[in-house]
């Protein structure tokens, strides 16, 4: 497994914001994925609206990653990055298996007291 | 780490539906925490509005699940479920080194083709 670049919790604002919520399968070769997804957390941190990023990723290869925006616009532009679109084609064909993307409005947030 | 009693995708309709977004990094000891994460799959599963429920968990033990709910109102209900409050309340205590919590719209959702 590999080291994260990130620490495993955002800080955000109060909402609302909103979060991109990326489930996924991996394949079972790397085919370059380590690399362009240290990459792509590296670029979408760069992108305006960006605020942050979680990410786990099991033993069986299952990961659940949520990054969050200050709008359904940067959301938008971030999907439609060239970098990005290039990593988005690679996925489809060869890092995942399977993959659900769900895009919502956070209303509510809380942390352990 | 524990074999998944559910399947990693949920299966869900058309949104809008909505999210709990629940990260977590775990305290190094188990205890009770494998059998009560079974059983709170278990019991969300069973409540008025429940859609389904994903998960990840990396080797560094931070994690994060994913419920999905049909109204704010289910996720209000099951917050404050009997056995799931003394769940939420162990979590505090001894599970989780850190958490947190953000409840989401879910407008739009995507598969992989």
């Amino acid at each position: 497994m590999k080291a994260k670049t990130f620490e495993p919790f955002a800080q955000l604002k109060e909402p609302p914001y909103y979060a991109v919520i990326f489930s996924s399968l991996r394949t079972p070769q790397d085919k370059g994925y380590g690399v362009m997804a240290d990459r792509m957390v590296e670029l979408a941190a760069e992108q305006p609206g960006y605020l942050g990023l979680e990410s786990a990723r099991d033993a069986a290869g299952f990961g659940i990653t949520v990054s969050y925006w200050t709008s359904m616009e940067s959301i938008s532009d971030w999907k439609k990055n060239a970098e990005h679109q290039v990593a988005q084609e690679t996925g489809r064909r060869d890092w995942y298996a399977h993959y659900e993307l769900r895009i919502a409005r956070v209303e509510r947030a809380y942390s352990k007291p």
